[in-house]
């Protein structure tokens, strides 16, 4: 591999020494940019943006032309997989993700096909080989997909939900059918990092965004497991590729999630990152967590909020700031600004 | 007081000892219930349940006519507060509830009224003198409100949110202004907490709902902070009504919680309850914390995971058994039975 021109946050993820904490901003390419509103009206629906390698491409890109930042993130969406198993995947208005087939008996999960990413998902293969022709050497690029859970949770619900009532329903009635559909997706999710891989991305990172719902145990057994699984997999065919590991609203877990083998931990505002980074010790690097709405804050707010983070970590190497969830889609893109001002004033060595 | 025929959730909330754990059910009056389902046909619409005497002790008597329960909750909403203040509460089906006005500046702060219990909340005091008469000291009776911070999330963000944006974004931008809001809900809670117990209620709960949402630090500031005020100010005035705070999702603060001078914790089925017992140690009691969702599992599983909860508690005084959170609309009424024999088939003493 050709050696990137910034290499901070692969080093950081590593816990190597940095001259600067890394940052980058979750959800970077989003509704809070001009650039990709103007580009979304110009493609038009979000899927056509996904499945087409130049405007995802562009999408990534867009970003990293108005913000000096130290990764890219390939623009895709974690229900790629299950749209690529032909389950209806639309995203209506104001509501999020809809499926029109949803998961509920033995026979819709045998029925679920197995992919071939190169050819059932290769449009973000395409759009992988693009991003890093285009980013030339300049930052890296992290590849990305959601956890077997939380992405089953959208294929049994059929949709974004508040209570959980139906896969947690299922995970109560019949456990070993969403052990099924999990380590189904497990093999599924493997195969399609895998192909992230072989396209160039410099980095994955798994979004488990609804593990937090489950108690340690029940956490542990339908989540994290899966989780280790992939990231087993994927080292053992990929010994150096860097593997960041997202679970929202597990900060209970981490510990267990810094066990699997995993190089990072992603952690959301509610976990105070210097105990965080006294449980897991020099186990993985730690990457966080300022709380999204704080962008929603003056400028002056922003910027003591920031150094807060900063601080909570402390010195020495292992830390990736980011934000501890998605950007909102309605701040000021200058706000964003004053984020990389303070990380990049402050010089951890 | 006259004394109850059946008392021993008062005495596990003052941790004494109790021939067997006490036992009711978030959101016990709710449609699971056929009965229920029924009497809201019967009614109409949710709000006038909640504000006809007659109705809303009909609904709260329901689930202690078909269960054995330890104790019975008034029928009521969190948002029957600002409803009285004349922000257009309405109840949209499938959707929850909606305020016609909210609060986005420090003008809509200043125009909140002060409102008389007795006179705008009188259809609550009514309701209470009604159930307790019913209830003839059969089982004690629990008064309840939303935490000045959860009620708030509502009357800013004009409905329930997923991200929470609005409030979010005021704490960071105007954290005055939301202080002020705050602390005016606290007079108010505090006011109709106080007309509940001249009314006769026998316990209160506080249902934080969304501080879970915060950081430690902002918890305690925003949230934590009015509901200790709340339980000073109950208690200096009525030094023996046992208060239980709820703070979904903040098992992070349960020390905190427990030094409020309150009397027990309501706990969702993500907290550990021996690690929480550990915790807080003889402070408080406990309360909770069987995940809703086991009640769409078989009968048998049900029984498994009723016993663990249980047994997780262990021996000695001071835990009411309870669900986590609210019960599902769907769940089969049966189901709570098996609950209900498993909690009585057990003795602590």
């Amino acid at each position: 591999m050709t050696k990137l021109l910034n290499d901070r946050f692969l080093r950081a993820l590593h816990r190597q020494p940095v001259d600067r904490t890394p940052v980058w901003i979750m959800r970077q390419a989003g509704r809070y940019m001009p650039e990709y509103k103007s580009l979304r009206s110009r493609v038009g629906d979000f899927l056509t943006l996904c499945k087409t390698p130049e405007f995802a491409c562009e999408a990534t890109l867009l970003p990293l032309q108005r913000f000096d930042l130290d990764a890219a993130i390939l623009f895709s969406d974690i229900l790629m997989i299950p749209e690529a198993m032909g389950m209806g995947l639309s995203f209506v208005a104001e509501e999020g993700p809809k499926f029109s087939s949803v998961i509920t008996a033995a026979s819709d999960i045998n029925k679920l096909p197995c992919l071939d990413p190169e050819d059932d998902l290769s449009y973000i293969s395409a759009a992988i080989r693009l991003i890093v022709k285009n980013l030339n050497n300049s930052v890296p690029l992290i590849g990305f997909a959601g956890s077997p859970w939380t992405v089953a949770t959208y294929m049994v619900e059929g949709q974004t939900s508040k209570q959980f009532y139906k896969i947690k329903g299922l995970m109560y009635q019949e456990p070993r059918l969403l052990h099924q559909l999990l380590a189904h997706m497990t093999i599924e999710t493997t195969k399609a990092l895998q192909a992230q891989i072989n396209a160039g991305v410099n980095a994955v990172m798994m979004f488990d965004t609804w593990g937090g719902i489950l108690n340690d145990a029940l956490y542990k057994e339908f989540s994290l497991r899966y989780m280790a699984e992939i990231v087993a997999n994927l080292k053992s065919d990929n010994p150096t590729i860097p593997i960041i590991l997202f679970s929202k609203n597990s900060g209970r877990c981490l510990t267990e999630q810094a066990a699997t083998g995993c190089d990072a931990l992603g952690l959301d505002w509610t976990v105070n990152l210097a105990k965080a980074r006294e449980l897991v010790g020099d186990k993985v690097a730690l990457q966080g967590n300022l709380d999204p709405c704080v962008l929603y804050a003056s400028k002056q707010r922003i910027a003591v909020e920031t150094k807060a983070v900063l601080e909570q970590y402390g010195s020495g190497p292992g830390h990736i700031f980011n934000l501890g969830h998605g950007i909102p889609l309605d701040v000021d893109p200058d706000n964003v600004q004053v984020i990389l001002d303070v990380v990049k004033g402050v010089t951890w060595r």
